[in-house]
């Protein structure tokens, strides 16, 4: 397998996009990355979404966007992991290129959400979970990471506003991004004073869906002259059970635990050697057993790293850096390049007030569904 | 790349199945597979398919499969291009094993289409095309198909009865088809008062949808013992505008004759040297046009390979020789596998009474919406 570096990024900002359709948003973040990789063409076109099927009438949206964008006769595809499709993407478009199969790739991950009302987002996102045996009892997907939270605070004895960290180190970040959906500080009384919508996840745990599209150019490592050299040192997948009520423990990520065991091995790295972590902070609950499968923190002691002012751009383990999915937002398919964008602004030293200083080495994970689909990138500068 | 071998395949009858789940059939169809290659366990898992999103409520399905089979733990994505995603999530699963990057996929295509309506399934295949600017005027998906028939006709001077033998040819060939949806044979006669559904398009020139599965595992070439070695010799995708309007040439498939001239290239044939060619007869209209850009016939002249009696098994260009889409059946994102299955079938000299004599090199095409992705294998024993 050649190495791969990573020559151009782009994205646009998480919104409510209503003056723009589904073509025009991942056109955007696909035209800004050959702009930023300085190339007029690519090899072949990979698409990470989720829900364009359900909600915008349109499949086959490989090919839909190497039509807008002029790519017209390369390879273009689709890849959907559900809230993974991003990196699912980006990693097929990894072995494209490291296969020798075509010699450069465009990676968007793109999603149009308030095309239709709230109740059809939430129907259409419950398609992650198993249609037959979880959405099949009335259970939404918020619905199952509420049981999630409520057995983990159950087990390991923690407060729901022992949470809040997550929050608000995501909405502090946010406000120096310019794509972030939220620019808005939190405090911990306003945490916990947030609606409740699936009992202990009240609004604040929860990450704001919208559209937005992110994209990046990969080329052969050799063929990347531009510095810093950014190249995707690891990339790893991994699949747990669909359904929840199926794992023997429901509070352990063992696709998270799989996909970085298996990265840190190709990358060579340990986790305290990685710089910043862009976590899958869908729900509070899911950034604390991120950071446990990964080997940042014991079983049930993740939230400890919030509390303990660890998590921000300064402390030992940087996540959410640019906002996290709770405050940079959750455009499901898109989120997986969203992440691989600002590891990418990590290690070029592009990210100004929470910037991670000297960062060369960061990890991405992107989970789909609860923990089903899990896949972790790192990169290195 | 590294050489890559079919070691096993699988496939479950087309039908109505009422008496299973989405799940089962995929997971039939994996067993089959896996149980023909003599393995246990694969590396990972990729699935080819439509509509689950839309009809099944089921996003998610590499996961999904994985789960159900047993494969926990391991890699596995589900790749979508509308009628072309068995093919493409084929090519995928290609890329994973070229690359080093895994040892052994199993590709599943599925599709389960019964569990909704006519007019949902009607609306739901509409997503191949292109939202905005086709299916908004409400064009259906065969609605496109007729207006390339009629334009056809026009242009090259074609009655509708030319195109009878096309269909006459499936349905023979998928009497000694066990797994084909349709055992019937048909005649001119009979072809020529079928009931009109788009016109020029009847009943006949039409592929039934249906629910159904087809898998294959592939390993690196110097790991199969069994013989005859059935060789991936060449896998090109292309693709070409997603609305009909935005073509040049609407009765070009450009993206069948960029894929097929690529995979000739990388195969080191030519059309002559293909003994077996399995193609996309969604539609009558389709199959004339698959042959005419893939180099077996001059620009309108396709349909005159039938007329000639050149189509059949013992023709000069055997085409469906298990029934192709018009009967054996198109459950949409099942098909690319189906075919692909086909072609090894022919390779290893199983097909009974539809066996192509001394068939050495096979070619499976697979089509996307109306032209607009479209992927060529060639396989070699």
């Amino acid at each position: 397998m050649r190495q791969v570096a990573i020559l151009g990024i782009g994205q646009t900002k998480i919104d409510e996009h209503w003056e723009k359709s589904l073509r025009e948003i991942g056109g955007d973040a696909a035209f800004a990355a050959m702009q930023d990789a300085g190339l007029e063409k690519v090899d072949s076109l990979f698409v990470g979404n989720m829900l364009a099927p359900i909600i915008n009438g349109q499949n086959q949206l490989g090919t839909f966007f190497a039509d807008w964008i002029g790519l017209w006769k390369h390879e273009a595809v689709k890849v959907e992991a559900a809230c993974a499709s991003g990196a699912a993407a980006f990693r097929a478009g990894l072995m494209a290129v490291a296969s020798n199969e075509v010699d450069s790739a465009l990676i968007i991950g793109v999603e149009k959400m308030t095309d239709k009302a709230g109740h059809d987002v939430t129907a259409a996102l419950a398609t992650a979970a198993d249609a037959d045996y979880e959405v099949e009892q009335g259970v939404s997907f918020v619905g199952i990471n509420a049981l999630m939270m409520r057995r983990y605070m159950h087990e390991f004895g923690w407060k729901h506003e022992d949470f809040a960290p997550f929050s608000i180190n995501a909405h502090v970040n946010a406000m120096s991004n310019p794509y972030a959906r939220l620019h808005e500080k939190i405090t911990v009384e306003k945490f916990e004073r947030s609606s409740v919508i699936a009992t202990p996840i009240n609004l604040l745990d929860a990450s704001p869906t919208g559209d937005g599209a992110a994209a990046v150019v990969i080329v052969p490592a050799e063929k990347m002259v531009r510095k810093p050299r950014i190249l995707v040192a690891a990339s790893a997948a991994a699949t747990d059970t669909i359904a929840l009520h199926s794992r023997k423990d429901p509070l352990f990520l063992q696709a998270a635990y799989e996909s970085s065991k298996r990265a840190y091995q190709i990358a060579g790295v340990t986790p305290d050697e990685i710089d910043v972590f862009e976590l899958h902070d869908a729900f509070s609950i899911m950034a604390a057993l991120s950071l446990e499968a990964s080997g940042f923190a014991e079983r049930g002691q993740g939230v400890r790293l919030g509390l303990d002012n660890e998590i921000s751009p300064q402390g030992r383990v940087p996540v959410c850096t640019r906002g996290g999915l709770k405050a940079r937002g959750h455009p499901v398919g898109a989120t997986g390049i969203y992440q691989i964008v600002e590891v990418v602004q990590q290690l070029r030293g592009e990210c100004g007030k929470t910037q991670v200083q000297d960062a060369k080495i960061g990890m991405a994970q992107n989970i789909g569904g609860s923990g089903a689909t899990i896949l972790t990138h790192i990169l290195k500068a």
